[in-house]
């Protein structure tokens, strides 16, 4: 059981609904209002967080107890909580899918109470995994020939995060994760190779690159720059030498330094020595930014190790996600908070021919010409549409990744100062969000009216 | 059983000391190289994870099997992996003290395999963790005479970090925070209002105050913003003299808009009413600066909420942590990768007079008069020094956190390019430093000379 992973508010709020029997189907939508600073587009993400958290959604024993010792809640109120499941409908983008500003990336359309408390959860696994899941594909977008590792497992935040951080990094290509758990997880491909510890651990850095290699003739990527790196490459190639390793199966690590200079003097030394296909791996501080510069220089880099920087998507942490309710009871409303107004009624996102925009428009309108439905309805009366597979889901979202990646406008995908799509909406839509709420702010002086 | 939450390279490594028998003694230095800009100290935090992981190290059958189905490790590998438990020792800095750039948060001594394998997961606690309980202290700092409410478990990264978060916020004197499962986990206080969806739900503003109050009359706190603040306002004064609600149960809510000039009005609106004392509670994409400006305007502002650009630590969101070897087989060994140098040996920091800046020395030395030491043993051969109860220890890290708070310059708790607090290294560790490694770099011509 989950349902105690919420916002207290949402607790209160339910239980003011389950007094008031005010539990008709309500539609909350979650979308990001604006995009961060330099970014195009998103990339979808958290949406199987999200299904297995609504399939198991419910207050456990122990858990009513805690509202009821630490909060004071009465007994008819536990009992109505103790009943709730979730048995609503779930629209959304499959994870994968590059998706803009206002568009829902979900909608939940269930009675009031339970739509209202998986708020928090849902745009926390919707918000992170979509925010790194972007960060992951401007590295891919900056190196998008050199194989990218997900290094971001020690300063991602907490451990949970650093299995969604690898998760996101495979829907968008990258080769492998460094975090086992995660590549255990998900399927992964697991990846590493020494720490300077090892290299220390020795009496020399040779001696620690040969029983590396003793031990992992396979994969003997050394990492050389522990004193010094021209020294440490030399060490790499004596050893390779030495055991006589297969230059397929040697490669070294550059983790700090000019990593482009140190490439390229690498690169000619393994070439002399007859270690053509020994493998360049990167790593240190690296980000989009880094990338573009390094591939842009012209080093000779087979391998990127990211972490910290994409780990915690450091130049945009967050994202300016929203779960609004658009509709209650069959009545459109919205929200008119300055900068914070929000577009009634449940709705569909429609993809259209190269170079026009994409059309939002409501769910239950005849769809325009030659458009795809973006949002699709993966959960009916609180049961899955498909059942659960982790690890297919992966490789599936990579394949959704690739296609929009390709469709994607260069300008958009752009690092800096990228263009922004609009997103055009549909005349019904329109006319409704012009139409007046009904709903009167202020004092009550008289009856209001629904739309 | 948890030892696959770890990067490759650790497993492959330990494998590798494993087959070589190389398991003397290995110390661990856990420190950041350099604070984040802005930042004069950091909050230490993460500890009590920390400790719960190391008594739980080790790997499951199933993990076993994963590493031999997927990564083709060999039965006589395995088998020893089987066996490790972490039985070494731990020193630390106690959560909620105040601690600077190159000082030791925490020191592992252990068999070189396990002080490796661990290294991943005990930077991770303790790298976020410190990271946000630092973001968390400088609210503090900005609105010392408010009550702050942790807001961010809808944007943390995951829900884990959730939970990270609502605990470093109580270490350093939060007064509550919104999410259920934090509060439940770590004893602190949950706290919530209403959110816009609440007001939205019902016919019109008054009547969603109205049905909030009945439901909730100790702690009537309305959400003014969803269409017209000072209409929102008013509409709760009249609800709460319909319902003759007292007024220090009372209060509102302010999400958007000029935050300052709205609180005035509210107060001046509420106080007009005979409600001076109902609450007026703000938030709203706040952090440290916001806070800051809203205090220096003299905002009637009793509570803010604070969330997300607090609870990824917005500006800084990641630490540059390092975990490096400093000692293995009682020979001191250091890094001399550029711009990453270590320095060797098992430390204890010292706390001296006001004025004088802390001693970092080496652990067996003499500590020098009237200091304090920082780092304190609180696991010894794999068993904690004080039994485990989490509860307590955040009200102890918070007491920690007060003296330490009241005893650090203003001039380094600034929140814009504070006084950096410079460390002393001992004679000893200076001199410890400066002697030759005697590990070679580079080709392996003869033999070499440990310390």
């Amino acid at each position: 059981m989950t349902a105690l992973h919420t916002d207290l508010y949402e607790i209160r709020m339910a239980v003011s609904y389950l007094r008031r029997g005010m539990t008709e189907p309500a539609t909350f939508s979650l979308f990001a209002r604006t995009l961060p600073h330099d970014r195009g587009f998103l990339v979808a993400a958290g949406l199987a967080d999200c299904l297995t958290f609504l399939e198991r959604f419910g207050f456990a024993d122990d858990e009513l107890a805690y509202l009821r010792d630490h909060l004071g809640m009465a007994r008819a109120d536990l009992d109505a909580l103790a009943r709730l499941r979730f048995d609503g409908d779930v629209w959304a983008v499959p994870e994968g899918r590059v998706v803009f500003a206002g568009e829902p990336l979900l909608e939940v359309t269930a009675p009031l109470p339970q739509a209202q408390l998986v708020e928090t959860a849902l745009l926390n696994f919707v918000t992170f995994q979509s925010l790194v899941a972007t960060k992951a594909a401007r590295c891919r977008i900056a190196a998008p020939d050199a194989e990218l590792i997900d290094f971001a497992a020690r300063r991602a935040h907490g451990l949970g995060a650093a299995l969604a951080v690898a998760r996101a990094a495979a829907v968008v290509g990258f080769a492998g994760t460094s975090n086992v758990a995660a590549a255990r997880e998900f399927g992964l491909t697991p990846l590493g190779t020494m720490a300077h510890s090892y290299v220390q651990a020795f009496p020399s850095e040779a001696a620690s690159f040969t029983a590396f290699a003793e031990d992992f003739p396979d994969n003997a990527v050394f990492l050389v720059d522990t004193y010094d790196t021209v020294g440490g490459v030399r060490a790499a190639i004596e050893v390779a030498g030495k055991l006589a390793l297969p230059d397929d199966r040697v490669g070294i690590r550059l983790d700090s330094g000019d990593l482009s200079e140190l490439a390229h003097a690498a690169r000619r030394l393994l070439d002399a020595a007859g270690l053509r296909r020994a493998r360049i791996v990167a790593s240190g501080g690296l980000d989009e930014h880094e990338l573009a510069a390094l591939v842009a220089s012209g080093a000779p880099i087979d391998s990127y190790g990211v972490g910290t920087r994409f780990g915690v998507s450091a130049d945009a942490p967050s994202l300016d996600s929203a779960y609004k309710l658009v509709e209650y009871a069959g009545r459109p409303v919205r929200k008119l908070s300055p900068g914070k107004v929000s577009v009634p009624g449940a709705k569909q996102v429609y993809r259209r021919a190269p170079g026009e925009p994409d059309m939002l428009a409501l769910r239950q309108e005849a769809p325009p010409p030659r458009a795809e439905p973006l949002l699709a309805r993966v959960m009916h009366g609180g049961r899955r549409a498909h059942p659960a597979e982790t690890r297919e889901k992966v490789s599936e979202a990579r394949d959704r990744f690739d296609h929009d990646l390709a469709w994607l406008p260069r300008a958009v995908c752009r690092l800096r100062a990228p263009d922004t799509v609009p997103v055009r909406h549909s005349a019904a839509l329109l006319a409704l969000s012009e139409r007046p709420t009904g709903v009167r702010s202020g004092p009550d002086r008289g009856p209001s009216h629904s739309l």
